[in-house]
């Protein structure tokens, strides 16, 4: 069986490397072209120095791209919107990385992106990109959303919670994303200088985050119809590690609820996923995810702790946001588009020590 | 004017050290003794090397220590409580930086460590170490409690919110607080092997931190002759950092509040305090509170940022834990029980970069 | 065609927990038993959490290890040695990671482990398990011995220099080696204290390293039938990094050599190597080799500068000391030995960035 | 009497902000002005975020500076040579912290820097800032250069064997350099972008480094009358760090020596100098000079170890770039010049942990 075609266009940032790593070892994929506009004639590997000797590729410029079977768009914010007819005239299935279309609904997308969407009618086409949620819609979907690296993080860990309707939506949801320097992009600049961003513990949107809209979003899906009726508190700090998310999340229950039942919705809710693993130990150094052993891989690791008394959780969950929160969910999301195992190319589980 | 002679127990830990190297600069203290079990007869930097060339001390064992005018008691939990009365005989003012005596009431004591105070009669006698808080019974103590790292930068960020009673103790109060290694100690073990503790973002004691027993205590007084009515949800989450703690906190007001009416209640409560610093700017990369820039610093910062439609603010508090959260702090108490500035050995400002 | 029957010896410490990640995914291998005296009975997970959901295998105990085709040591200096007959009563083949059979001389051994070798008559049979260095032994070898992280690192940069013969040895070579801190092993001591630790630039045997008596075996053996005639100066710190390794190896020519020329060499020595990649790029930031980006890669990246006029050779050699400076390099050794294409199991590339 | 007013020019970058910390709390210094072009009317703490607090002083621009009595050039290459006449017309003495006047001979100085010298008169005029080696010269200098940091560290460790003529120069003297990222600049770029920059082990300049330069100079004053008559391998290496140099330095001698015959020569040099520590000790995990503990300290720590056989010495020496290696030694110049304790301004010693 002929391979499928996939083009990337914005390949030479962090996301687009990922891609182009995960899609070279892909045994269903062709990786065809690689698009950059500032580094149209240069290998992959003058940008992602780790593609050294795997490929010769170079990129193209995005100009000369011709049509495939599937395209990934790495862009910046903005830019896949704005060109979005293009790029489905190249492609018959589009797998858009940025966060142009991960809101459904045009209000919210204005209300946290302070500006009109340009092509709200493709707002309800699109998909949002997460196969633990949305997995039936995947298989026949031509447009679907990357998810935001913290917000996958978050809306993991919490789905089955939301699910079950146990949270009391009287109380706000806080959540506390620690982010790694990888997530703010290929660019240099002055948060990004090493003497000043090494060893930071920098709060950055301690409100008004936009990965706080698909929270909103996909939490309220599973509200049993209803919206989200809950204030949602997001704060984001940045620091010293380069490829990881952990996200600290303080919910609140309607009513007393015991350890062996949380077990109970988070085993029914995962017990089948492929890269969700529980991970709560009694004892050892790893009681709780951590993104440290997860630079690599595509697991979202999730844990929980309870406080009966209060009536709260705390939700704890850990992804690398190059891969499980950008990349490689982009190649889960293809594998699951195509009827493939949702593992393929994705089997690589992380390091220990790292 | 003689020195006041003070002497150290429990010496070769990293707060007994921090400790040592501030007094070996203070003009108004002679630092007599440093007593230390496990390294009796050693030079003190046999275990605290950025001392060589700064003194020729030597441990002494805690039995041959003598008479001072203050004592500093670096212990582990425990040891502060059951030896007190000796060390109450060697001495006219204690001041013990350990958890022993942080606490009023024997029963929030037993409730948050799990067992029985062995001197409850102490705990009413000492003062909670805080001097911004306590300053005024500072001046006649003999006993006197150090202060919980993470405590105490929640309790600062915090405490002129509470004062001004504007906080709704209806919803929750929610501090995720982020801790370098130093804060868990000088002891070596699995938790802080290098290969497992580099780049982790490690939680511990999601549910159930002891330091939330000082808040509830200390928020508690702030309320208006009241108790705390409310829950409070701490989590603690290990970073990449040796050095410094900083508090992302979430806490609803009564009524909408806006940025102005902020700024003035905490430069009311901070205006004349010479160890606050608010910080919140526009512009920069430095524009909230950062560990980062504060070791080796006395300074707690503190910014602070409102969403003002969700009846929202979230405080960020910042400090140095073996400093304003451990020995400096303990020094500025020093210097407030003696009526000295309190300034005097903490003059250093912290570098930037490091 | 049945697989292979592979078992591993202290499988809890760093390298036997790589070997266990890479043989889990080998397709050619069944990974039999993996032996743990202080860990038997507990899941391979709860000492490499990277491991979670990958596998149910348990640690057996040492004494309960059954026969299989290949045996994989990775134990305590000397233990090896001490128990070799009856490892080798368990498996035709056994790969010794220890670093108790590197050296063919009983006179190099005692002279650099202080002590004498227990049988020393297998000496003279192990293999050095350098593929690229003694691939043809490999093929019919019983015994072969895994090689020295930095050693590995430093000999693959120099070998095609002094199989030139273009070395002067009546000038020291200096080697300067950098490690992470996992080379130092998965057991938590002062010297792995993460306070201490973190940030470390820390010379530790300045001189007298023994990894030196590996250089001067194999650049002995490449010195055309002589021994090395050569002062051989290793020197090596550790730094803020958990795995990798870099060295920098300083070496005098007997005449004048030009760029051009040492290309020549580099290529004619490594071009049809797997796992041998030459760095040195005119531009960009990533110009010579960097461990960084080699993490949980099998790549040893080589790459040097030439001060023609001081007819010194400044090579820069970089590799993962768990990877091709153990465990992968072991698979290698495996693949090798059974004829399967060398690069089996071992095709992960290393992340960017990370 | 009243204080020296002492100005900056170029006050923004790392060593201007460094400089300003330490002259602010300086008993003998009036701060007067701190001129920036890119800053200008701007508050310290904009660029410098640990000043907050602790001083009022704006920026001012460079053509607004007035005459003082010390000016601190803090200026990019080549800027200082530019314009030397003008500063010079504004205070009596000047320390130029840039590469600018470091070398005596104009030959050396093309040869390095690859151009010839704007005013090759003045090379002979200045004086190389070392304290520990031309303490005399600076009494009556009126230009004095700061010092390559890298070069410092090197000289330094190496001086005592040069001046006792016990070093064989038929043989190389291997210099290897490891820096952190602040000797890089405060100017971002693509090589100091954080996700590429952390946990790098990068070689820069193996060959070629101008630091070099200096240590060809200020060794061959020592080696009594004659010209250095070796070659200098000077490599370099950036490392996860952002304060702090360790140079390991491999130097040969004429004949066999012994440790107790190094330490004399060590102790003889540098039994009286305030900032150098010998650091050299049989136990304990800082066993030789570590950058670590010296941030923000003006120490250099120096240790050696000695292989008889081989005669060979390795030195190790540390200090922190920004301060023995920048603006705390031009501190300590200015000390000397006016006649004051060499330690005043300079007496922080370091945190441990941290």
């Amino acid at each position: 069986m002929s391979r499928v075609r996939v083009s990337i266009v914005g390949g030479s940032g962090y996301t687009g490397g990922e891609l182009a790593r995960i899609l070279l070892f892909h045994p269903q994929v062709e990786l065809t072209q690689v698009a950059s506009g500032g580094h149209a004639g240069q290998f992959l590997h003058s940008t992602h120095p780790n593609l050294r000797k795997l490929t010769t590729l170079r990129y193209c410029h995005p100009d000369d791209l011709t049509s495939c079977d599937v395209l990934f768009l790495c862009l910046p914010h903005g830019a896949s919107a704005g060109a979005i007819e293009r790029y489905r005239g190249l492609a018959p299935r589009i797998i858009d990385l940025s966060a142009d279309f991960r809101l459904r609904s045009p209000e919210l997308y204005a209300r946290w992106y302070g500006h009109e969407h340009s092509v709200p009618a493709l707002l309800s086409e699109a998909v949002y990109g997460l196969p633990e949620l949305h997995r039936a819609e995947l298989a026949e979907a031509t447009l679907v959303s990357g998810t935001g690296c913290s917000a996958t993080t978050a809306i993991l860990g919490l789905a089955p919670l939301y699910r079950a309707g146990i949270v009391n939506q009287q109380l706000p949801l806080v959540v506390e994303a620690k982010f790694g320097s990888s997530a703010a992009g290929a660019t240099p600049g002055a948060g990004s200088h090493h003497p000043d961003r090494s060893g930071a513990v920098r709060s950055f949107e301690p409100t008004g985050h936009r990965h706080s809209a698909e929270l909103i979003q996909e939490l309220g899906l599973l509200s049993h119809g209803a919206n989200l009726q809950q204030t949602v508190a997001f704060s984001a700090t940045a620091i010293e590690l380069v490829r990881g998310i952990l996200v600290t999340a303080h919910v609140f229950t309607s009513e007393r609820i015991e350890e062996k039942a949380l077990w109970k919705i988070y085993r029914e809710a995962y017990g089948r996923e492929p890269f969700i693993r529980l991970v709560k130990e009694k004892t050892g150094v790893y009681r709780y995810p951590e993104p440290k052993i997860l630079a690599g891989s595509n697991f979202c690791d999730i844990g929980f702790e309870v406080d009966a008394d209060q009536q709260r959780i705390v939700v704890i969950a850990a992804l690398d946001n190059l891969m499980k929160g950008a990349a490689g969910n982009g190649v889960q999301v293809l594998n699951s588009m195509f009827g493939w195992d949702e593992t393929v190319g994705l089997s690589f589980p992380g390091l220990h020590p790292v």
